[in-house]
């Protein structure tokens, strides 16, 4: 048993999105192992069709379970909605995806039933949020908004930039002129924007952010499932692993910019062979 | 021989942005027909490793050539750097790519041995353009400059906008400062943004659009093996055909915004199998 509690956690994602996800579960639960993989060959998974996301996500989930992991997390939206309640029903591990987390608080928190979703246009056309939302609530009015633009911004690190705010407010605008009280930040490279976000929004407006409570939904789910790792041994090499499915500078780079530490190493494997 | 005529080129891009060029083929030679493939699955080619460029084109000229093409054009920076010399090696018909007309061009223009290039991240990394330049003439000096921005922006039809011309003057000042007297848009969307690049630039240096030199470039080859399309026939049905590796609304509407009509129809083919 003690040998399942120190198995890592695997979490996956088209490419270098997720480590927001990853990030929340550092500083949410440090006790933790991590094997993070990022897609990095076959990004984005949003103008890809269902049937795709799902062998890649089954091909992806062969490879983390050879690294032993002990439950899972789909820390990209586009897999969670299309991947994510085939995928329990073929695994022995507990698995989890941002979406429901994410839409859950904010059915919570919502207190005029009026929630606003930005992601990107893949995510939005999908309407897997409303579609969420809309199954435990059908009270509530979901408002959706593509923001196209809001993950090259973050990649190129203009967090805080005149420009960056600029088009932000262009594209907040309409979901500023429908009245929501709560926002969903639906794409992992999102929480990088936040301050400029709620401040563009303003603090009326509670915004949600679906990495965060995710970390928390895993943490309890661990607990829960009797799996959690009581030990805080981060000192220990390979804490955390990041493998890749293509060689990315990039990849190195912008993960540098999300976690608190510098990546060392990532390794490439090749993921059509799982 | 009339039969080899008439038959079409195929032209090919990971995604949408290689309609600049077969746009410029309808503009230049109009009598020629097109089968144009965007490999909308597997988008962006520019972070992937040479041998999996390499294996992508050779699929899609395998399912071009089922199109009975009589020549292909390469619509890809990064598939035209990382496999034109080795196909060519191994096909019976004409093939080039973008990167050498444009090249070419801009050493014959440039007086004062200056040229800027103007990519993204990916091809500004793989320095196609300098090796290539370089190899023409040794005493000529590149300045490269990606612009991470540019492909959205233009996805987003913000051509000549304010937050356009402000993003465009932050990357292209250090060109401006370099004292180019040519500019190589060396992305296959970026002459979308041409105008605004042009202002910024200022009319003393002098834009190099590879689309419509790779246009020309054809067209001269077509006439040289005797096989240009004598016919003016462009109201035959299916003159010009789109095929897609993953259905794609965005690749229609972003099509429509490039090509002077509107697509109907985009077929969706599983280039896996070719």
């Amino acid at each position: 048993m003690n040998n399942i509690c120190e198995a890592p956690i695997g979490v996956f994602d088209s490419g270098v999105g997720g480590l927001t996800v990853a990030r929340e579960i550092m500083r949410n639960i440090p006790g933790e192992r991590i094997v993070y993989f990022g897609d990095t060959a076959r990004v984005p998974y949003g103008s890809k069709s269902k049937d795709t996301v799902l062998r890649y996500s089954r091909q992806i989930i062969r490879f983390l379970r050879t690294r032993k992991v002990k439950a899972i997390v789909i820390a990209c939206n586009t897999a969670s909605a299309y991947a994510l309640e085939e995928i329990q029903k073929e695994l022995d591990i507990p698995i989890i995806g941002v979406v429901k987390p994410g839409a859950r608080v904010a059915c919570q928190v919502t207190q005029n039933g009026r929630i606003g979703v930005i992601a990107t246009d893949a995510t939005i056309q999908s309407e897997i949020y409303t579609d969420f939302i809309c199954n435990q609530d059908a009270n509530i009015r979901v408002i959706g908004k593509a923001c196209p633009l809001f993950v090259p911004l973050a990649e190129e690190g203009w967090l805080d930039d005149p420009v960056t705010i600029q088009i932000a407010k262009r594209y907040l605008q309409e979901l500023k002129d429908s009245d929501i009280d709560t926002l969903i930040l639906g794409c992992t490279h999102y929480p990088l924007l936040r301050s400029t976000v709620g401040k563009i929004m303003g603090s009326r407006v509670r915004l949600v952010n679906p990495a965060y409570e995710t970390a928390l939904e895993l943490a309890r789910l661990l607990k829960r499932e009797g799996i959690a790792n009581p030990g805080k041994n981060q000192e220990e090499s390979e804490h955390y692993q990041f493998y890749v499915s293509d060689a990315s500078d990039k990849f190195k780079q912008v993960a540098n910019s999300i976690l608190p530490y510098d990546i060392d190493t990532t390794k490439q494997i090749n993921i059509e062979e799982y």
